[in-house]
């Protein structure tokens, strides 16, 4: 052969080595891939577990994520499985049912576990189970908590072990945490999340050594992934297959090194896998055929309730671990706080419609469920989304969340149809009536909160009167204050007797009013026409689950009329105090205008204390690390106080109910501090942003309230609104914490709220939305309000979180309004007050509003109702959390008791709930105990879950649960913290007073 | 409701028209979406052509991609269907039998258009039909070159008519050119590709409108593709259906506009895609089913023979497409017509191993297929595989071109393999020497081009001889000198009758020996231990498809040895002339040393010649083009001479048989112009590299030989070595061109060569392998020789075209050595030269070594040998371009017809071939003759095939075609430009004198 140039002769020398035949493409290649085999004792197994881990609604919206990538073998399950034909439903049953495909957590999206509320995660949990139960009758034994960003209390006891879990499994604790584990064997670990309830609720708790991704050395094989796959045809180049298993088996044996017995899990997926699930599968094929083959070690397709049982077989006792795992952080300067309060608004809307939800389905109950609808299934539906880690935590793009929202109101919109026509039919339920009346329509106003709100803004007293509705969804009977929009000063109030109320008119000041038309306009598309003037407070006093109706009517017809404020300025007042009292409770302004003094006449506190504002200033990264703040990272480059504007003074107004001190603390925060006659906390509401960023300088806004009390380092906050868990300033009890960020590194998760003590006293502070808290100086408190910034933090959103509000294109930055309640109490009284006083900020009034022609009101209407006993009310340490009518028309019951043992010397105790005063007029023909997510008798879960060993375990454990319901007397015993789920049949047959 | 902030209570106004429950989540949403019609007359049809394009490597080598992305649906199919189970093939033969899955093309790879010798494309195109007829029984019908960048008349006619296609399609034409089709409705035409055979070979060609991809309007539905997928589930958010129906209507319209009948093809796919086919299938699904529930128009799955057969029932007349599509541009900087020349040594390595693999074949025949191997199958898959439009092109990454060539050298070795033993046995075989003797060893030597070959370097010919065998696998007795490299002068050579040959020796220059020694080292991995001293020329002769045989010898046992070159330099002879002379032709060069006259005494031609060196400066782009010469593009930016430096003399040798002329040009250029004692052409050999790119400037090298020939801007140009096409410099026939490149844009590709000529003379050039070649001045033709570019064109490779040669760590530019013939002919004599040196050109002898110890050879061995009756040899318009035996024992036998209609006036006429001459001693049982790929009978293909009426046709076309062949007489008729394809079944009981 002669060759014109030799350049490309290459490689004649591989050729030397080579077999001349090899190359040649002929004869049988199929090889049939032995992946049948399980466990093989004496072993070191590896459990491959295929997964995928979608999001629902990150980048994109759910939608967009469900529709874009149509896929078997991935999440948004329902909205696939509707589509699916009867062929394809059959095959998937199949594989449930033969374990092949086996749903984890199931719930209805893999919820966030910082910013969530207990009440939500149960919701929306129970939601899932039950359409897995429906569907497959298939009962999720997993928890599988794989990306939220650190790990609550109330998940591993909870929506871990009460669920019926016999394992939970996730990825993100902190590096310094991880680091410990591994050098100890400590990754897997037998969690008990409540103090209270202890060993009785604890899980096996498995934390990945890295992520939830494959091992390290190149194990993806998405469609475009880049690691090499198994090339086993000898005669195509680059035979691969001795390469690629000894890259499993030195995988497995690192892996192996750092974990118990002789099973280690392989996690086989990602964010956003299986796109097509055969360029995954068939690796693992062949990597299960060839590493088998080897021999080392053993390697099995598998799922985390085979890798779950493995472990348990094996005999081993694990490590206790206690509390939680927050805050997480993946590096020195990475802490996944900032998360706890991204997205204020968003998280506000959440909580809002949470409670809404609750009150809904009792009012749905109340009326009968109507399978055509409408229903508040969907409202249900668009709050379990919303609890996705990658929504309430505000960590998803601007249009996602925008996308939730829109959800959230159209399901609110369903949700207030079934409100409204179940007030119609429980007021318009006056027997013998029998001639047709016109349905009673009852207005609702969602955005009441700014003062919006049609109904009320009407100036026609002369002819008509306001009927206002008010619905109380606790379990108690409660007085309080409502606070409606009206235009005219000459106006009063009578109850449903016909007797005249003392109410309260307050000039509503320009800064809500300017933020009510911009956003009524920004977010309805309607420019108000009239603006209201007053703010009429209103007390009211409704019976437990149930209403009661308030008028308003022109003040001419009269002589008396509501009371208007007495507004004053400190102005005048130079060099002096500023003193406001009302009922037991008395507050001192020093004259610059800052809070100075807490007086409480009745419990005798008096405590010096300040309220004031700072922001940190949000690192865009520095040169060793670029980590910028962001929607996830809370990183600060500077903490700096903001100062009172010295030329606007305290505007004071003063009132027979309430009294108010306002403050325009500086052009972007407005607050007011406000007392009532009835209560004994002090109520602050602000108005803070648009958060200046003219200056380049993104910003995160916080608050402190500042006592003398000598808290030593400690503080207390609540896990998803219920177990209070210690916090030691710079510490963590599971190992010797290196102190990178001080500010960021003790910031946790709030909910419910927060307290310090020292040996005499106790500062509380109860709030309206999760935010992120902490005590970073004793005796003080600091809450993060609102943040905006302008970096992206690099975890994946590539998305500033620069929230904006926008009319026509004019956009600003967006405003938050919210509410924070203050108390001090002598030492030991202050959990009484955040637990019953918690549950009133969690589920306010529902008001509902009518007009009345004529004054004939009370003859055709129901005006005062309860659906209990009108003697009962749940006792004090009980809270009702679910009441609902299911598609079958029995009805989810859910109680919970509300204390800690030894939280409170009288209500840390055995609850009793008499069922039949709670339903009087209806017989329960049997009621059945389930689990915390009522796909299961609660027997049963007892019997099958699996039981831990736990190392160096003490027996001294006493706990305290109630006992089994007896039928006949249908008494609920409830100890503390529990949650007890009961699903009720009524006999129908015994209709009583409430017309069905 | 009341919310604590307003901020994300937004879209409430699309709540507003919403209804309130088609939210819900419920009920059965699986739709059977309905694709089961056909084509509707009357509405325009959109055939919807689901594809994949996946190159034969391009980016990544072959066995990369194909592992890399596992998949049912792409090709390199014959990979995969090797490594399927039985179920799965049974599945796909049903899929292929029901016309679901049609195999279009059906080569081996989809061959490029430009660089390509007839000859490879035959032979791999033959390999793939012959692949699916065996596993499918199947024929394809249809051309599919949709990537390749230009189209051939050979193509069109010979691949495509001639194989027995229906249609062509494809989609890479010069934009102006689409511009015009675009407004005449000409993008679909018959195209009669061979001036020769006319309307008996044309074939219906479609033009796609702009590429091969989806039209415009976002219809990609690859796995992470971003056109917008059909929501239609009305409980999802963004339903979507009417307007992606619109969308596509607006595609259809828009396409129908510019396309005769009423039916379109929409192809659905583009490079490497359907990794997961689903993700296109679904959407398409969902545009059949709602498009056609729209009524307006017609959609349905399709396939090309589907598109065919319905525009061919359509009766519609189309224009008439004459010649080829060559240059393309895409735009007005984009001419792809620097890849005719890119990598010139893949280009010369593949055209190299075309030849030995014809008559490696040749000689497996000889010998008799061995199922068990060795065998020239591999060769043939190497050679397959690079005729890849991302192989031959020199447009795939550097890594993916070693791969080739590494692919070739492997085949390569197998093939010598079947030579040797063929050759051992061809030659052992004389009756009758019973006795047991050890089977002789042939060597071969494939760096001779360089001076590399072991067997020859030997000192020790007091011992023993030199055994040179020569092979011959033209259809031609042939004389010719052959040149190996030795290391004494003390030598002579006799032939095989002992006479005594005159041979000529001529110093090895330096330039050649460092060449030799680097390029060895750095693919062999050999440092070589000694150096050839001289080249000896031996003038040989060999009788048509046979061997002859030469002893070198030490030349001290006799008086008369090989001739020593006499040396002489220009350097003394200031001022003079020199001139050298040879058999008829004589050379002038000038004192600067450039030629300048050419004389033939027997033709007496005489005529001024000049040849010189020039490079063009590789554009980077321009501000208003960023378009810069790369791999594919060649876009000057600037053109400068080389001249030739002062200080180096020309360097003279004589001798009996060669003269040489030898000039080191420059640093880098280094030339010999040989001229012969029996042959009446110019020989010119160089070494060119590396170019010096240490400017920062890429540069493309490119030869000028210039004559006062008046061309009239007019030259000719090969179609992949077969048809000669006429070029006007400047000019389209098919369109007025616009002219934006006035040297890219006059680029065409050459195979075999290029010729001018005026009322009295023609200048023609042959080449050794593809190069780019245009004639921009009147009288002179320039090629493209090597080229080396520091920039990406932008067209996908994203690799500069910068080839190197390291050895160790050293890199440097990549050289090239090549050959050029030239002769200057009197008007109408060149054509016989052109078609019989080419031939010799693509043919050269296949010289094998052995050893001759004690003198004794010619007792054992057979010394020469002709395959065909010793009287008869081919006739010289008739070249043997295949003869292989297949696997089941029959022999495929191809015959081409050398000349054009008209071209030689002696040769342009049917030729006559005697195959029992042929074959002597051998019994032809059967003869078949086939298509030209050999998978069906011609007749049948005939019968079958479709006929286009075309618009305007005359009918006063004579085509000459030979007759059917009288099994009797087995003699076959070939007009001009024909081939035909032969199955021939040999009667072994008849064995002759050829022993198997």
């Amino acid at each position: 052969m002669a060759i014109t140039s030799p350049s490309l002769l290459l490689l004649l020398y591989h050729l030397l080595v080579a077999s001349a035949s090899w190359w040649q493409l002929t004869g049988a290649a199929y090889i049939a891939y032995n992946t049948s085999g399980g466990v093989v004792p004496g072993k070191l197994n590896v459990h491959l577990v295929p997964h995928t881990h979608d999001d629902v609604g990150w980048l994109k919206t759910i939608d967009q994520y469900y529709v874009g990538s149509y896929n078997s073998i991935q999440a948004f399950f329902y909205r696939w499985w509707r589509q699916q034909s009867d062929a394809t439903k059959k095959a998937v049953r199949g594989l449930v049912s033969s374990g092949q495909l086996e749903f984890i957590n199931g719930g209805w999206c893999m919820h966030d576990e910082a910013a969530v509320h207990y009440v939500d995660m149960i919701d929306q949990t129970t939601l899932g189970h039950q359409f897995l139960k429906e569907e497959f009758g298939f009962l999720p034994r997993i928890g599988w908590q794989i990306d939220p960003f650190g790990h609550s209390a109330v998940q591993a006891y909870l929506l871990g072990s009460e669920v019926g879990f016999d394992a939970l499994y996730f990825s993100r604790i902190d590096y310094q945490d991880r680091q410990k584990r591994k050098d100890t064997k400590t990754l897997e670990v037998v969690w008990q999340g409540s103090r209270t309830l202890g060993s009785s609720a604890e899980i096996f708790t498995g934390i990945f050594p890295e992520n939830y991704e494959p091992p390290p050395g190149d194990f993806y094989f998405e469609v475009n992934d880049k690691s090499p796959v198994i090339q086993d045809d000898p005669l195509l180049f680059d035979y691969n297959v001795q390469q690629r298993v000894d890259d499993f088996v030195a995988a497995a044996l690192a892996q192996a090194n750092i974990t118990r017995t002789n099973h280690i899990m392989f996690t086989m997926g990602t964010d956003f896998k299986y796109q097509y699930a055969n360029s995954w599968f068939r690796q693992m094929d062949k990597f299960i055929h060839y590493v088998n083959k080897d021999g080392r070690i053993n390697v099995l397709y598998s799922t985390p309730s085979i890798y779950t049982d493995a472990k348990h077989a094996a005999n081993e006792a694990w490590p206790l671990k206690i509390d939680d795992f927050f805050p997480y952080a993946d590096r020195a300067n990475g802490y996944w706080t900032g998360y706890f309060t991204s997205r204020p608004a968003l998280k506000g809307y959440v909580r809002t419609l949470s409670s809404y939800y609750v009150a809904a389905r009792q009012l749905e109950f109340l009326k009968g469920r109507t399978s055509s609808g409408p229903t508040t299934d969907s409202l249900g539906d668009a709050l379990a989304i919303a609890q996705h880690h990658d929504a309430i935590t505000g960590t998803e793009k601007q249009h996602v969340a925008n996308d939730y929202a829109k959800r959230l109101a159209i399901g609110y919109a369903e949700a207030a149809k079934v409100v409204q026509s179940s007030l119609t039919s429980l007021t318009e339920s006056i027997s013998g009536s029998g001639h047709q009346m016109k349905a009673t329509i009852y207005d609702q106003c969602p955005l009441l909160n700014i003062s919006y709100c049609p109904p009320s803004e009407s100036d026609i007293y002369d002819v008509k009167s306001l009927v206002v509705l008010v619905y109380n969804s606790l379990g108690w009977r409660r007085e309080d204050i409502i606070r409606i929009p009206v235009m005219s000063d000459s106006i009063l109030v009578v109850d449903h007797e016909g007797k005249e109320i003392e109410s309260q008119l307050l000039p509503i000041n320009s800064a809500l009013l300017t933020l009510r038309n911009n956003y009524v306009e920004a977010y309805m598309g309607i420019s108000p026409n009239v603006t209201p003037k007053y703010w009429l407070a209103i007390p009211v006093t409704v019976e437990p689950l149930g209403f009661a109706t308030y008028f308003i009517k022109s003040a001419k017809q009269t002589g008396s009329r509501a009371a208007m404020s007495m507004v004053y300025s400190s102005q005048g007042m130079e060099n002096a105090k500023t003193e406001i009292e009302q009922g037991n409770l008395k507050l001192q302004f020093d004259q610059d205008g800052k809070l100075t003094h807490y007086v409480n006449k009745r419990s005798l506190v008096k405590s010096s204390i300040e309220q004031a504002y700072s922001y940190y200033s949000g690192s865009t990264g520095t040169f060793i690390d670029p980590q910028a703040s962001g929607a996830y990272i809370f990183r600060p480059s500077g903490k700096f106080p903001i100062k009172l504007e010295e030329k606007v003074p305290l505007t004071i107004l003063e009132g027979p109910l309430i009294h108010e001190v306002h403050q325009q603390i500086n052009s972007w925060i407005y607050q007011v501090t406000r007392i009532y006659k009835t209560k004994e906390h002090v109520e602050v509401e602000f108005i803070v942003g648009p958060i200046p960023v003219d200056d380049g300088i993104g910003k995160e806004l916080v608050t402190q309230i500042t006592t003398t009390i000598n808290s030593s380092k400690t503080f207390y906050s609540d896990s998803n609104g219920r177990d209070f868990i210690k916090r030691i300033r710079d510490y963590r009890s599971d190992w010797e914490l290196q102190v990178n960020q001080p500010e960021a590194g003790n910031y946790y998760p709030i909910n419910l709220g927060t307290y310090i003590e020292d040996d005499t006293t106790e500062l509380s502070i109860l709030v309206d939305r999760a935010v992120g808290g902490t005590s970073l100086v004793d005796g003080q408190i600091e809450l993060m309000l609102h943040r905006r910034l302008l970096h992206d933090d690099g975890k994946g959103v590539a998305e500033s979180l620069n929230e904006k509000i926008c009319i026509n294109s004019k956009c600003e930055g967006l405003a938050i309004q919210g509410k924070l309640y203050i108390r001090i109490d002598p030492l030991g009284e202050g959990a009484q007050w955040r637990r019953s006083t918690g549950q009133q900020i969690y589920s306010p009034f529902l008001i509902a509003f009518s007009e009345e022609h004529g004054g004939n009101w009370s003859n055709s209407h129901v005006t005062s109702f309860s659906m209990m006993d009108s003697s009962y009310s749940l006792p004090d340490n009980v809270a009702l959390i679910t009441l609902q009518e299911l598609e079958d028309g029995s009805v989810l019951l859910r109680l919970a008791h509300l204390y800690e043992v030894g939280e409170d010397k009288h209500l840390s105790k055995m609850a009793y709930i008499e069922l039949k005063k709670m339903f009087p007029g209806k017989k329960i023909s049997n009621i059945t105990e389930m689990n915390l997510s009522a796909n299961q008798e609660r027997v049963e879960m007892e019997k099958t879950k699996l039981k831990w060993v736990v190392e160096n375990s003490s027996s001294a454990e006493t706990v305290l649960r109630g006992g089994l319901v007896d039928p006949s007397k249908l008494v609920v015993e409830l100890g503390p913290m529990e949650i007890r789920t009961f699903i009720l049949k009524f006999d129908y047959a015994h209709i009583g007073s409430i017309d069905r």
